[in-house]
């Protein structure tokens, strides 16, 4: 028997942000590249850029910009916000399955 | 911006026992019947049945029994293990509810 847990934000009553949207911007954060990210995450393009959409209107946040030229010919990196955004996030999602695996073998025993 | 969340019992890597099956074993708990618990949480009886022999098999708990005759002319009520199995679990739910909504508060300070 195992426990299993999940957390998302949500604004006015609507899923905004859970772990498929954090793994969405740690990929872009990882390659500074929405294309290559919605390849990592198995979305198409247009599909990653639709939820990008989604979250910086919900959010009210600016999430990512355009770097143009430099040597690999620019790309799309996180803006600050949507970094310090993510960090809280995991920190949060991450301390919280800690947490539940701990008390569930408290209460259970298991 | 709230933060939701949700945990699950998994045997085998299947969902056996969440927030669905909580409030159909509490409405058991309640009422002393299948039929008047299923009404309550608007599922069929027949699902309500399905449900609770799923839950038996792959917790290996029996979670009700029949009791005949009495005033009511008997009913359907949880067995000790049963309650003893939706104690823990409502201690394990509520608790993380509270934990996870003090936790956003303190990381995104709202």
């Amino acid at each position: 028997m195992e426990i299993r847990s999940k957390i998302w934000v949500e604004v006015d009553g609507e899923p905004v942000f859970g772990r498929g949207r954090r793994f969405l911007l740690e990929a872009i954060d990882k390659y500074g590249s929405i294309n290559q990210a919605a390849k990592e995450i198995n979305i198409s393009y247009r599909k990653a850029w639709s939820y990008i959409n989604a979250m910086e209107e919900r959010l009210g946040i600016k999430l990512v910009e355009r770097r143009t030229g430099g040597k690999n010919g620019g790309g799309t990196v996180l803006t600050n916000e949507a970094r310090s955004f993510l960090e809280k996030y995991k920190k949060l999602e991450d301390g919280i399955k800690e947490i539940v695996d701990r008390r569930f073998k408290k209460i259970y025993g298991q």
